[in-house]
């Protein structure tokens, strides 16, 4: 089988196991660096592979505005396009739409928009968006979704929560398709995705209905950190944990901070992703053992400790706080190299981490003192 | 002998040779990467030391306000601060304080001036400057000099090449002031720059009083590639050829541009440095072995070629120039990487490339065909 999901320990709700696709197999639970326009920001893919990276995310929408998901298709699809072998996931651009975009109208049929880039009038269906996941040629696509504010009213959290069911029909209907056209049915895999708010309920009515709708090889969960509270947050995956069937992935969408991770391990998440490491990192924020440190801050002039005590990355291996500090003062491109790889490694890092405590059965231990430390210092201002 | 020059072999002027200095040895003729703020821009100590760059150049007017060459010193020094293990040469910024600075006065005793970041009202002098230079603790500093501008009338010339071998004097009485202090004088060595603009004789009184002045491990030839025409700088390079002792060797400074590396090489040249690699690659600028392209261009949307076909960098080993140009499309940073570092190792290797010529008496037609090649394709505008 291409796609497989194989649980090997798991420590109350927590567990690790092997995710496999066309591209190779992911340890999980595992942090996936975001390649929004088929690159890292700041980091060259070696770095990646270098600190054990597995598994990358890249973005519909914006591949399609720039440079274009046939050009890409045409060039032999995004691993060879960005030279990176392992396994990619492409968000559907569902977010991006309802973020980045203006002037969008939706109707069942799909949604209508101007591109944040230059305007132009474009529309995303369930349809297109696979037809451009299916170019951009990730080994996970994500359903094409109609994601709403954090804080929306039940009646319009079940409206959408209700659209992206319909909608995910018709994208595995276009999926089908294309594999068809094509002769392959074995190279990407499409993940749901579980809407609803923070309203539980409909969050249950979602999982279920999607669970029951097909065999899938993961599920998605969208619409999480949008600004709701932690406890929402945190209540919210473990109606959802309670739903989806556990010898599947699940993969967290957009949720990335430190502490997030630890605890959507805990509640049974095995996939994350998310902007946080590489674009707090731009602006000079180090995710540490203890916590969030601010590197431009005038206390670390002088400082040669490196950017975390006891991390193992390059930039720790070889540079003192100060240097980095001067690298930022002087708005050097090094700097954001060096604080995206370090926090990328952060996050890569403590999932390792993660896995081998779930393995020795000592998660619950271990993540209690683990949060505990990081939120021991109080984050700094920026 | 810390500081030592061996020539191996020569071919008419050219020659390959061997520079000692206290952080090891340098292959010549060689390319200097520059590394103005104890970085070279967008580049990872790691990628330099991986395309084979023997010596760095950091820049004393920058360090010195930003982040302080006291600061730098307290830290152990620039090779430990910007983990560069090789040697490094830091310029004195007599060039800096004439182009950048403003409302500077220029006296007998030294500079006044105004710094270019903040305004503040500074003055160097030859005694200050090697003050700086021996906090960062280069191998090989430069001496404080008056620079003028390249079409500088001979009056002018005169003066300031007169005022800089005072200079010169100065600089060596602090330096050894700072060593017996130190009880160290072996640490650092000091180059004299040889100006005197486009004027032949004011180029060979300065080279020759220079030459009788003391026994220099090597030669700075400043106020080149400043505006003059190309055929100037040649004959001005042959002047100073022939003034200079031949087992020493001659830095021809802020010269990068790949086809005056060759003319230099010719007319005796042993070190070169110049922002022009990566300044020009982070606008977009290729060397190539057919001259200079801009990937920014159209033509390469869809172009599945290296950026330079038989170049073996990391940027051509894994890259297409289609990806690359949709990095600078969407300006994102990894562009600024690739090709920075896809130019300076153009640079290192075309120097690699002079040197066996040079050992198997190749040099003259090797030079001749590869001039004729790189001259083949019309500069792009940019």
């Amino acid at each position: 089988m291409t796609f497989g999901f194989e649980v090997h320990a798991s420590d109350g709700r927590a567990r690790s196991g092997t995710f496999t696709t066309p591209h190779g197999a992911v340890a999980t639970p595992a942090f996936m660096a975001v390649g929004t326009l088929a690159t890292v920001k700041a980091l060259d893919p070696d770095d990646l592979q270098a600190m054990g990276a597995q598994m990358i995310l890249a973005n519909a929408y914006h591949l399609h505005l720039r440079p274009g998901d046939e050009l890409i298709r045409d060039l032999g699809g995004l691993h060879e396009f960005m030279a990176w072998p392992r396994p990619i996931l492409t968000d559907s651009g569902g977010f991006q739409v309802f973020s980045l975009a203006t002037l969008r109208t939706v109707d069942e049929d799909g949604v209508e928009f101007r591109s944040h880039l230059d305007g132009s009038r474009r529309r995303f269906t369930p349809e297109s968006v696979m037809r451009i996941e299916r170019n951009l040629g990730a080994d996970v696509i994500m359903q094409f979704d109609h994601v709403i504010p954090g804080q929306s009213d039940a009646a319009s959290a079940r409206d959408a929560s209700e659209r992206s069911l319909r909608w995910l029909a018709r994208c595995t209907t276009e999926l089908r398709h294309l594999s068809e056209r094509d002769g392959d049915d074995r190279r990407q895999t499409l993940f749901p995705i579980v809407q609803g708010g923070i309203h539980a309920e409909l969050r249950q009515e979602a999982a279920r209905a999607i669970a029951s709708s097909g065999d899938w090889h993961g599920y998605g969960i969208g619409g999480l950190s949008v600004g709701e509270e932690k406890a929402d947050m945190y209540r919210i995956l473990e109606v959802v944990d309670a739903e989806l069937p556990h010898e599947r992935p699940r993969y967290l969408m957009g949720v990335g901070f430190p502490e997030d991770l630890v605890e959507g391990v805990a509640r049974g998440i095995d996939l994350f992703d998310c902007v946080a490491p590489t674009r707090m990192g731009r602006n000079g924020a180090v995710f540490t053992a203890d916590g969030r440190l601010n590197i431009k801050r005038a206390e670390f002039r002088a400082d040669t400790r490196p950017l975390d005590d006891g991390c193992d990355c390059s930039a720790c291996r070889r540079f003192t706080r100060a240097y980095v500090r001067h690298l930022f003062t002087s708005d050097e491109i090094l700097g954001h190299r060096l604080l995206s790889l370090h926090n990328v490694h952060f996050l890569v890092r403590l999932m390792r981490t993660a896995r081998d405590a779930i393995a020795s059965g000592a998660f619950g231990a271990w993540s209690r003192d683990w949060l505990a430390r990081y939120h021991s210092r109080p984050t700094p201002t920026e």
